[in-house]
């Protein structure tokens, strides 16, 4: 095990740097993975990167606070910017070959508003789509970029983002970009909450109470494990229930886990995700379980 | 010369049949050339093919007509398809190594209607975008996919349609492509008239009117070589006289060759296209001349 970061590329000239690199990795045959982040690394990051370095001989992770994923009143400014510790993490675990971390101007050269921009739709405006329109055409207008840059044999997403994965799984797919995607699960505190590293935003009190989502979560998995198919009922109480203790939820949805559609009464327990998204304090937690 | 087409790969498995080939090619280091077009090939698409040799080793070609590019009221369902005799041209010259006809199916799987799709703001509403709404969104959605299934290292592009040409740079450029964009400038019949697969809508008396949309502009390039700047009174002129012998004009106007902005009395001349889209009989006609 490498105990380093072998190459570290930021701001002008980082793209070329990058091409470059891959390119000689390509002469070599050798095969790339891409774990695109937005920083301030946690365990579930490291735990992509460890899973992206078993699927291939050389690993890409990105650092980037893409601008065009946040919403006019977002915490866009405010996102943690971590970058020296992110180092740190990744110099520890090893396994990155190259760190990129390209600036803004980089990545949006003619200003995020003017940008070319990928549409995905459907899928985009469900679920966290309908609070935060735009999201998720951001969220692939950059991922579009990154695979062009990198050019990965495979991309690393995490199952926390549902939503994400099945957009960016299908803009992949849809655009026929020659990338597979490897999901990993959810990577969770011992008391069950998702990390996240939205999760710094919560007060002490709240930090207590957060963990009640996944709990949530879990009685409509375990109801829907007994037999439970009104799932109206089921995301209402768990809506109620999220209201009672302080949270402001904005969903709670048993969804069809391969296209997000609302599941019909004949839907296999198996073919399920329950997926909630709710505010505590400035916190916007999202999580999700399979049923 | 190679007097055949080398292979050609059409309908369901064709795509994976051009990246297991395109596999081949790179692991032998050769150079890719990609040439997309619609089909209903003439010299200026044979042109393209030619010039593309002289870039790469090996030479796609694709022919599909494109759905998404088309709007309610147009020609999709009439846009002349010759497959055969596009067949024997593409053979007769000899410089295609791969010849790739998927299906609407192949390149849509999800429908034409809810398919990903790109957006290239700004350039893509201006001029033949203001009457044709989503036409370059289709265009650059179209090529997306067929860049990401045959991952060439040049792209081929004729000057004839000179803000397609521009859009999908920008795509190309903004969205990181690893692929180099070559133009080819227009070919013309003897009379002045641009190639095109739509003049075969042209009567005999249309056709025999249509060349005077090139002698507009040609009248228009001249004037700015004698200095002149009062591009509106130019393009008014060039408006009438196209009305006057029959023609039904969208537009005619001096841009700034760079990004199709509006010129102001400061730009030089040779930063300077001359553009024209107008209707005779059932054929829309588009042209240009650089000043």
């Amino acid at each position: 095990m490498r105990e380093e970061i072998r190459s570290v590329l930021s701001g002008a000239e980082s793209i070329f740097g990058v091409r470059e690199r891959v390119g000689q990795w390509r002469d070599a045959k050798e095969t790339i993975a891409l774990v695109p982040t937005m920083g301030n690394l946690h365990e579930g990051h490291l735990s992509l990167i460890r899973l992206a370095s078993q699927h291939a001989r050389r690993v890409i992770c990105s650092i980037f606070v893409n601008p065009t994923q946040f919403g006019g009143g977002e915490d866009y400014t405010s996102y943690p910017r971590t970058l020296q510790e992110d180092k740190k993490k990744l110099g520890a675990q090893g396994l990155v070959d190259l760190l990129f971390c390209p600036s803004e101007r980089d990545i949006y050269p003619l200003g995020a508003e003017t940008s070319v921009e990928i549409k995905v739709p459907g899928l985009s405006s469900e679920l966290c789509g309908a609070t935060r329109p735009g999201h998720f055409s951001g969220v692939a207008s950059v991922v579009c970029r990154f695979l062009n840059i990198t050019t990965p044999d495979t991309l690393l997403l995490g199952e926390k983002d549902y939503q994400q994965l099945l957009v960016l799984t299908r803009m992949i797919e849809d655009l026929k970009f020659p990338v597979t995607v490897v999901s990993a699960p959810i990577l969770r505190e011992s008391d069950g909450l998702a990390m996240s590293s939205r999760n710094r935003y919560l007060e002490v009190r709240q930090r207590k109470l957060a963990p009640r989502l996944h709990v949530e979560l879990e009685q409509i998995q375990k109801a829907l494990r007994k037999g439970a198919s009104d799932y109206h009922l089921l995301e209402s109480e768990a809506l109620r229930s999220l209201k009672k203790v302080g949270f402001r939820p904005e969903y709670v949805e048993v969804r069809r886990a391969s296209d997000l559609a609302k599941p019909n009464g004949k839907a296999r327990r198996n073919e399920l995700v329950v997926l909630a998204a709710a505010w505590l304090g400035k916190a916007r937690l999202i999580d999700n379980v399979r049923a």
